[in-house]
């Protein structure tokens, strides 16, 4: 309260730099930012805990964008307080190789906490640090030392509203309690089609009502501060609800064609610019003039924002000598690094070992390395006893209030809301504290795509426990049988796909999993049983491909993953009765065989000897291993899965009359390996 | 009302079935089936029109099960009422080639609208036929002529409910107003993690009010056949508002495990079956025993389906003679046959014509051919003015009392919705009467993957308009570039995936978008203008894959597609200053050329010389039909585009550099085309 014209001189410069940004750029959004000013400096300056000068301070408060076009709101911000961006970066908006890229990258920018500029993901990592908080405080939260007690903001748009996921992470949400969520919806009616009432008439306050949060509205959000002020200290009291402030405002307020979609996704005209500057008081001949007063003051809130990271530091002292093993846990959390020591609690095995299905050795691994890694924390899309994601005594993660678990349960229960798990398990890893894992069916990774390409755009580690990884699943049928879903996540940047072929294997892929420090998994796990293979051992699986059977002056290699190693085992026996000698390679993970040196995977895929590739799905990728694939180009069948494989072929003898066939067709000709290649890849 | 013990035994015979079934297969979810029975009994004996021995007469009601893991319930009812689905189908549930597979498709089983069982697609494929049937009947009916005044139903659970696609055509549908759409919710507590009280606790018919829907509780669906029937009544009559039934049933009603998760998913022991048999009556020493007097009265309400059916030809008859232009196109439509001479009005192009962006040669194509094709109806999930997908002077579909369109209005505003626009034009298509295309950004297509998926596999004719194909965006940057996003659906089975090099090949990718009855396809389009090139003609560009740029004695052979074929074009220039003759190859569409003769494709790839790819994103699947690839295995940029290219060196520069590279590799070796294959894919 108590807002004067150094207020609005702040927040004109905001919009103004978001006017000149673009225009430089000549692109952008200058149309939120402009609107949505006023409720971002009250923030700010009057209600967010933050440190500039350290971004990744733990108790900060959490900023998310989920309307990330708006990212020159963000920019423009994180400039005048102070943060390792300059006015220079501000004028690279949009630019090759420039810290400000056209939507908030979290990795590249200090400040940034998650990557959004895809509608509703925000908003879904919003809800996912919100959690983390939760928990965080709970684990370590003691008596007079609040660890962490910061609340995470969100502004977001129509286009977040109308997007599922925002559904879904809201609902659980709601469901969830978390009164340390307050989002800011920026009500301005405006999106790319025009006003919204050509598509999006609903009564957003009531939904979000019906899931549980609280709801405000504030009518006047161009001018009003002092409500906007108000409502934000309202929601912030409101500690069993998320809320929600929805904020009417102007969308590119100040500009001639203020209050239209003309201003939403183009930069302003250079008159418009012009006496937007001479309205509101600003150089019009000069652009990216920020009057010096107002850096003085946001400077003031910075080094309030520096003293209280000092306070907490003084406070965390005192804590560290009450309570030195929580202590320790929470900073080692926050490097990434894991335990010291836990990988001995994977579990390996020998080929007398009893055939388990993949998703149950991957349940022993949760469940032996579980109490090791106190920063795991799991959960399931609602498919908990097919995935085999809850080790047993967990707790779930849930609101005291409902008698089923505490808010340090390490068990998420997410409901059917696969994106939205997704998204959520980007605002975990955002968060700093915790390394979270997810279970749903292969298939169903699918609904999550939007937000398993943020995860490896934004470097984060999470892992999908994907069960049900193929045709193997029998019965469910080709809804539910996955085809193109290796194939699509392979060809993802930054994203480890597995496909573990025993106990060994699906040990690797946890290790692997977890100590890569910047990158997403996926574990594509099966729901039959499989023998525990000779040859297979943690450290030749922890190179995502090897030889898991060789053989002197072999006629062909065959290369596989998973649930078909074994058969393909099988299949050498099957060729061996009909005089042909065959290589075994198993290839648990493409992008990390790919990062090994030529001469090992030389080792692997020697010259002169012909490869097959047998996976139960689309062949695409494998040509890149291989010189013929056996795979799966069409949906599969509903059946009990023995028959399945039977119908496909995908057995010992089907295998057999195929790579002799590659034998054949390849005998009298050079047999170069595909190892071998003209040019290096871009990666 | 009036129900009376046969009711009872036809609902009994219905769970027996579905008890009997998922026995039978040892697996499947009996647990629905046996809730919903007296629903399902309600609706079909007593409210929904529909004809056996026709499934495909257009004015039938539609029925969809959005939770199609409870398919034994729709497929005891198909077989009750005389469909073309035997006892012995329903022993072969679940079973390879059977047409009771795990879950509902379309595309084998008559009867069955849309192919179920992925949560949330059904009722988004309902949001579909009902929108459908809104706009067929604001095209055909005429004064006296109800052409088609059928309703949509739709059962669902809460799984379904939770998921974020259904929250997208739900607050969609509020909107549209579709007095037309009736969804039974099954409120029966339980999901596969137990109690929905773990994670779906909001109000959902709150939240169905808040988007505009008529809610109506029933309290007692297990017993309270007259208040089924009462709500159903009310629900019909409600004409401006979708409606939601929230029907508090009991899973399982029967078993002894009734009410728990156990009979979610699983079959019912023999002794519970037992019980379960002799409690209602039923004979429990057979199993599959349905009551003649259950046939007999079911037969009732199929043979006054028939009789309706038979009403409706007459007056269609009459409606024939009185708008024969009409009735005769209705008729047209129905076959999925286009309009002879459509295709005529497709534009060409010469390489005299300037370059345009192929996003605005696919607005050319849809304003040309519009006319002549009253069938398609299209959209954009709110991106319409950067898609290009509206004609001029096209009317919105909307609800008259918006004053913004009317339902005969061709042009759908979906918000920004992807996920949910795909279900819906599966909906769309599956009414058989409109031909949906729609746009949004490549990249966001992969947000509708789960109903992109379902397209392919019940096979039906959508076209995705995807603009902003590649890091030619440009700006937007990383979170927007595809990079993965043509790999994902080219490894998905019957989906094609068009990537037009300039007016003539976007011509032709909508010639076979268009006449492909079977098959959804994805058109990649460009942001940035594309030059018309010497050698494309839709001949053949239809092909998809051909022969551009011939050179006697090539050295090496380029592919490309896209926006990068004219690069390939001007790096065989720069390659001939370097002594090196280079072909190109241009290959808008993959799929369709691995259905061309080998012959063919071994003038397009002969043996002998190298093949180099060139595309901006993932090589994944190029390896398939070149030796090298030139692609981007990294997420994007943010900046101008042109910067963009140069960075990654996709300029005839980068190009030709690599393609040396590439021969001077394969030097003095056999180079065998790509093209040779030593056994038959499974397609």
């Amino acid at each position: 309260m108590g807002y004067t014209d150094l207020d609005w001189k702040a927040i004109n410069s905001i919009r103004m730099l978001a006017v000149d940004g673009t225009f430089a750029a000549n692109s952008g959004h200058p149309g939120a930012p402009m609107g949505m000013a006023p409720v971002a400096h009250v923030l700010f300056q009057k209600i967010m805990k933050f440190n500039p000068k350290n971004p990744k301070w733990v108790n900060r408060d959490r900023f998310v964008l989920s309307n990330g076009h708006a990212c020159m709101l963000q920019y423009s911000l994180l400039h005048l307080y102070g943060y390792s961006l300059s006015l220079d970066d501000l004028k690279q908006f949009r630019k090759v190789d420039s810290i400000t890229p056209g939507h908030p990258e979290a990795h590249d920018t200090p400040g940034i906490e998650v990557t959004t500029g895809p509608l509703g993901q925000g908003i879904g990592n919003a809800v996912g640090l919100a959690m983390a908080q939760a928990h965080t405080a709970a684990t370590f939260n003691k008596d007079g030392y609040p660890v962490v007690d910061n609340y995470t903001y969100c502004f977001l748009g129509d286009g977040c509203l109308m997007e599922g996921i925002s559904s879904e992470v809201s609902s659980l949400a709601g469901h969830l309690q978390l009164g340390n969520l307050i989002a800011i919806y920026d009500d301005n009616h405006i999106s790319i089609d025009g006003n919204t009432n050509c598509a999006f008439t609903e009564d957003v306050p009531k939904r979000y009502e019906a899931y549980g949060w609280h709801v405000v509205t504030v009518g006047d959000g161009d001018n009003d501060l002092d409500s906007i002020e108000a409502a934000l200290k309202e929601c912030q009291a409101v500690k069993d609800k998320p809320s929600m402030i929805k904020l009417r405002t102007t969308i590119g307020f100040g500009s001639l064609k203020a209050g239209s979609h003309d201003v939403h996704g183009s930069p302003l005209k250079a008159e418009d610019i012009k006496q937007f500057k001479e309205k509101f008081g600003l150089n019009p001949n000069e652009p990216f003039a920020v009057p010096q007063e107002v850096y003085d003051y946001y400077g003031e809130q910075a080094a309030a924002g520096a003293a209280a990271e000092e306070e907490w530091s003084q406070m965390f002292s005192k804590y560290a000598e009450a309570y030195p093993a929580e202590a320790a846990d929470l900073k080692r959390r926050l490097t990434g690094e894991l335990p010291k020591g836990w990988e001995k609690n994977l579990p390996t095995y020998t080929p007398s070992d009893s055939a388990v299905a993949s998703r149950k050795l991957s349940e022993i691994v949760l469940t032996k390395i579980e109490g090791s890694l106190p920063e795991l924390v799991g959960g399931s899309a609602d498919l908990t006893g097919s995935n085999l994601t809850r080790w047993k005594d967990s707790t779930d993660f849930q609101p005291p209030s409902t008698g089923l678990g505490d808010y340090a349960g390490r068990y998420i229960r997410y409901g059917v809301r696969e994106h939205g798990m997704g998204a959520i398990m980007n605002g975990l890893s955002a968060y700093g504290t915790i390394l979270p894992y997810a279970g749903t069916f292969l298939n169903f990774v699918s609904y999550a795509a939007g937000a398993v390409r943020l995860s490896a755009l934004s470097q984060v580690r999470n892992i999908w426990v994907a069960t049900h990884d193929s045709i193997g699943l029998g019965e469910d049928g080709p809804t539910h049988q996955p085809i193109e879903t290796l194939a699509h996540f392979r060809a993802l940047p930054n994203c480890m796909v597995w496909r573990p072929a025993d106990g060994n294997e699906t040990s690797a892929s946890y290790y692997v999993a977890l100590t890569s420090k910047h990158t997403p998994s996926i574990i594509a796990l099966s729901r039959q049983n499989l023998p525990q293979l000779e040859g297979s051992t943690l450290k030749n699986a922890i190179k995502g491909g090897y030889t898991l059977h060789e053989e002197e002056g072999a006629d062909v290699t065959l290369v596989s993953t998973g649930s078909e190693v074994s058969i393909c085992v099988d299949a050498v026996k099957t060729l061996a009765s009909q005089g042909l000698k065959a290589r075994v390679v198993s290839m648990p993970c493409m992008e990390v065989f790919d990062s090994q040196p030529k001469e090992y995977k030389l080792t692997v895929f020697p010259d002169g000897i012909p490869i097959m590739s047998v996976e139960p799905m689309s062949t695409m990728g494998w040509e890149k291993y291989s010189h013929e694939q056996f795979g799966l180009n069409r949906f599969g069948a509903s059946g009990p899965y023995k028959d399945v494989y039977k119908k496909f072929e995908f057995t010992p003898e089907g295998i057999a009359k195929r790579a002799a066939a590659t034998v054949e067709f390849w005998k009298g000709n050079t047999i170069r390996s595909p190892v071998n290649r003209a040019f290096q890849q871009i990666i």
